[in-house]
């Protein structure tokens, strides 16, 4: 049995106070489902079954390049990153494992491994870091201001070559199998790079990095339309993403990361493009409404959501083959890290269980008949439905909260850790 | 000798008048530029063999949902869209095939032929029609009102592949070598289409015109994120765009219409892209604020069209195997649509000219070095050039006019046609 | 009592069948929302007491430039439009009121109101068409191809008005009480139209219009981004619309449509701003994922509509005194518009009923202690009930049914007046 | 004679070696305009009289969210700000003045006073900044996190309405006459903030800032669509801003940054209409392709910049008595700032020296007569003149450098202020 940060008391006693209401609002909606044919049971337990890692980076204080404006008890190290999500799996039992971040994640990885175990967490695809200049580590000396991986310079080249292959060594020592590659390089004016030998040398260099892949693991190449780049981005669309994981060979695969796409786009579409091409590797989740705004996930467009799950769910066996590692990427500016994580991760398994709702064998009965009302009907029936008492259920089934964020609050866990955890000197942004 | 829809005379006169001004002209910047060590003969002779086709509707007035305006003497048929486009031709000398719709242009193609010959033209790419109904053929009798190529029905696909590969016979018959598909299938609403099923039988449906092609034709398909379908298109991007050309096999290639993209896109980069994958296929020249606009080439961001063909050049060697198809595919609501195509066809060229006129090796070397200030620099030096007295010095050189346009307000031609060709009856539009 | 459409047999036959599931839904959804301190049935007569209009040129199949594919039994003018404008409110109970469009509905007053009165119908705003051109109209000899209200040509702009106060003159013999005026002038190329002095054309024009308003009238005008025009608009956003509001006087406000706004932006902030400025006037409601796509309300983004309502629901008093006309502009091109217009105003009372579960109390209180957290999930929370019962119970008290798109079905409307109302001719399109 | 920062016999020599070319290259376009019935001189007479001022925090390098790479001899404060500011000046000639933020400017305004006017410099319009936490300052202990004019807490708004008034009292002590006001005030979920509360409490705020600004001040509020907020911004377009200036009175003016307006939107439109409504006060100039990208004025879209100063050239008169500010605000995240700033500056005048030449009686001629063509060719008649040797003669006869960047490069400037300036230690970033 794991650790567990907050007092199972707490979750109980909070768990108690809404039993009752839980249980009639459950049997309503069950009874609701079974009229339309399907048993509310088994939608739960696909519910149970489905997971979401969270970002090591994303129980911190995001920001933007204006300002960052931290919150009280900031983890001060992976350590404590693994702990406060810890809480986040304690009271939604949706987020078991945890994507790391390299350089940032660096540490001993059997102490690692431990406190991961004794916390009931494991770890997802590490993340490598060729963004930022690391001036400490005596292994980069050399600067990423003009690239990575598609630099013009081979040393540098090398150099972020051999970085991605360290963090799939520290991975393999902690029991990740995948490695999500994203770059932000690009250029900032037409002609400062060559668009076609940049990702020439991009490819040369991924290539490298898979070369170094363990038989079990797989790449993932993530897509960004712009920043931090802002004219040209060399993996700048699923296109491009597409290209680099034929190349690469059947181990590389396309991450969609929800808000990296031009205004407008259909996402769904990619994500189902991608699954025709046996190419979709994975998601990172958020939600966005102008560019990278690494919001909570559906929380500005819920019915999106829901399409990307319809999809996944459409695919059915196509998908399985796939399996796609579903990872929340988003930055907790306004809210406490914890509530947003716990509240995404709850939106995300929202969007799955409607997308088990939505009548398929109806639904391509409509299709085929080009009725286009009864179609659109048909999946928004499925996504109107209020499946609150199915995502609560599910966590009461194993162990976690009812209302995980009244439980949190209740817990105290962040006064405690405020207590324990002094502010961060620099509140950062300010960059412009 | 081909018949002149214009007396010569006319374009003489024309150019007498500018003759003293355009070698002033010419000699100042050949003077200028060969300070920058480049031969303006050198470049005009490149001009000279630089050709786009034009749109055989694009000679007629374009309009919107809402309204189409008809101007003066618009063309009745097809032989009277080529009396237009031998006037473009003869005065701008960059146009001197067209590409056919079919079946908007369908005729015998002997007389087609003939006439085309006659007037010194020949024939680009062919177009098919799935688009719209046409009630009237006894081929066509079922609807596309919900698809064609990806249709849930196999009756309509089954008649929207016989209608491509007649489109290819007929192409045949008249010394086309290849077809450009586009069609508008997709949906409206969420639901309405089952995105991978789609997609499928698109697939399939293309593997039968392509099947069916002759072994000196390619195939271009086109993509479009949206209109007519509003929420899903089955071809949407180049990405779908690339799977396709992948699927069919290497006759197959993608056609990039500059205004069928997101909002944002880089397009110059998408050309680098597909010329990486050995399958650009060539070009709908246009350009666009908003939406799929459809206006002249380089109205409204000539520094975009500028950095597309600065691709092009840039690409060297590798563009010669590809040698995309340049056409122009326009819109033509507010303007004489001789009168745009001239200018489109002109700034086409412009657009060329200056990307010529790019110091490759220095541009290398600013890359090279992370000068971002100086490769930026570089290729803005080239962009601010007027090569105005190349583009006219290459005409004239070919015998067209030194101001085209001038030459063809003196020319009395749109009175003159407008005279000879009844208005049609409708307006069009109102749909909305 | 108003003729009926439809046998309202068919309404109460079908109302049976489902008569027990709704009583059971209402029961256990009146129960849920008890807990939350929420009277049912408080809102279903809010959801009675709210209605949208339905636009006359609704009823027939919209199409784009490219192609229009009509249904069958297209009404062939306006009397057979109420007709099935009749049958939408019969079955929906929620568009008691038509806005018509001129000149296309034009047609003897009396008669109108007489038809209209027969079926249960008002009318409400009108609308204006300078847009199009009108050959067979005496008093619109001059053409519209660049401009109307804002024309270069002072004749033009005088006809243009003079159009508009026909309309108002119209309007009053049916007692209508507000015109809508929307214009597609604008530019397609840089330079094309002097971007000021075009405006202070409209403004000359429109302060005639106004000065011929009725007391009783209000004048609304609706601004959009673009299409027709593609390189600039007279009336291009709210601010621009806000500046007409402003310069006309107490009479004039701004009427929003969803679909008329630049990617990304936030149109519920936009309908808050011209509430504090007083100069809201109201909506034309349609859902959109590209353009002007006109799609049905609510289908591509639900919450978004949600979140416009929840501007409404708050303003509370200082909306009640600018009262704002809703109504609803739709394109229906895959669907049968009778379906489309039930539905789009079922989705649009759905987002009012949702609306007015929010707890506005809680709401601010989550406001104004920046619990960005508990403010999102307050709004989701009511956002993600399904409150179908309500809308269902609110028509069947009204003697609509509860299951209106089903009932349509049932009662044969569709077959009964494709053998009354033949085909029309063409199928219009294909401008491109 | 103000202190010069370089050596002024570096600008010689190095103008020595272009002279030649230049008088040649001036002659050329003198004699080229002198066709057109343009004066070259009175071209550059105007130009000289032309300037733009640059932003304090402009000449350190920026940076994203993700990371900044900072250059080296960055400048540690206002002081050495000032002589890079000076370096800019000296060999461009076009910025006489700097744009000041506080407080990360705050110093000894005397000193300052005094070390502007050694170096030929002044100073334009005041920042405030309540878009950032200020631990350090006393006076604003209170955090901006949940916004600052118009958080839900009045003590936030008191101080920053505080610290605003401490800015124009500072402005005042160093000759400055205006603040612009931007803030980030806004939110990133729906529900977050009321929209319309927030927006009245702006209001007040702005307001009282109002209320205290001297007699010949003016007050710029700046819109921006989104970031640092993603859901909504308080001031988010122009017609907030519009509705802003309105309420405050006569010496509130509307900011436009070129680089803040949602995808597709017609920026010179809105300067068009904010000078008709007399409310533009100004600009934040820089280019941008996807968000707020902050690049070097035309760099990207240089059309788009000429025509916004063809509107400002177009209003004439109108726009004199409003004579608006000219500013950049731009993140040099890739190139040595000083570099930027000149070619930004230049840029700027070059699109103002265009759009002097155009043809204003003929392209309202082509207007009246709605000849697209000719208006569209007119404008871009002038925007093709390569205009480089007016603003390198422009540059000459005020003693600056006739290749600037050139000139700056063989100073050695920066190599030797890096050698005085020890680099910063941290680099920021690493937000998300």
């Amino acid at each position: 049995m794991s650790d567990r940060p907050i007092d199972q008391e707490v979750v109980e006693t909070e768990n108690e106070k809404r039993q009752k209401e839980l249980a009639s609002d459950f049997a309503a909606l069950g009874e609701s489902l079974d009229r339309r044919g399907v048993a509310i049971d088994a939608v739960v337990e696909k519910v149970r079954g489905f997971t979401v890692a969270v970002p090591s980076w994303g129980v911190g204080t995001g920001g933007t390049r204006f300002a960052r404006f931290p919150g009280p008890g900031e983890p001060r190290g992976i350590m404590e990153k693994l702990d406060d999500c810890a809480v986040i799996q304690q009271l939604g039992r949706a987020t078991p494992a945890v994507s790391l971040h390299i350089p940032w994640d660096r540490a001993d990885p059997s102490a690692l491994k431990e406190k991961a175990a004794s916390l009931g967490l494991s770890f997802d695809a590490m993340n490598s870091n060729t963004f930022q200049d690391h001036p400490d580590d005596p292994k980069q000396p050399l600067s990423y201001k003009f690239g990575s991986l598609s630099h013009a310079d081979p040393a540098v080249r090398a150099q972020a070559v051999e970085h991605n292959l360290d963090v799939v060594e520290f991975g393999q020592a902690i029991g990740s199998r995948a490695i999500t590659v994203w770059i932000g390089d690009g250029s900032n004016f037409p002609g400062q790079a060559d668009l076609s030998r940049s990702f020439e040398r991009y490819l040369e260099s991924a290539k490298a990095i898979y070369a170094g892949l363990p038989e079990d693991w797989r790449l993932f190449s993530e897509h960004k339309m712009y920043e931090p780049a802002f004219y040209s981005t060399v993996v700048q669309d699923w296109g491009t993403n597409l290209l680099i994981a034929q190349e690469l060979g059947p181990q590389a695969f396309c991450l969609v990361d929800l808000g990296h796409h031009a205004p407008n786009v259909n996402i769904e579409q990619i994500v189902s493009r991608l699954i025709f091409a046996q190419k979709l590797g994975g998601f990172h989740f958020n939600d966005a409404k102008y560019g990278d705004d690494d919001l909570d996930a559906g929380s500005v467009d819920p019915f999106r959501l829901f399409l990307v799950f319809n999809e996944l769910v459409e695919a059915g066996e196509a998908l399985e083959r796939l399996h796609p590692a579903h990872m929340i990427d988003q930055s907790h500016n306004v809210t406490d890290p914890i509530e947003s994580l716990i509240r995404s991760a709850d939106e995300i398994r929202r969007a799955y269980a409607q997308a088990l709702l939505v009548d398929r064998k109806a639904l391509r009965g409509h299709q085929d008949a080009n009725d286009a009302m009864m179609a659109s009907e048909c999946l928004k029936r499925a996504f109107r439905t209020d499946v609150t008492p199915i995502l609560a259920e599910a966590r009461r089934r194993d162990g976690g909260a009812i209302d995980p964020i009244a439980a949190y609050r209740a817990s105290g866990y962040r006064a405690k850790v405020a207590a324990e955890r002094p502010a961060s000197k620099g509140s950062g942004g300010g960059i412009v």
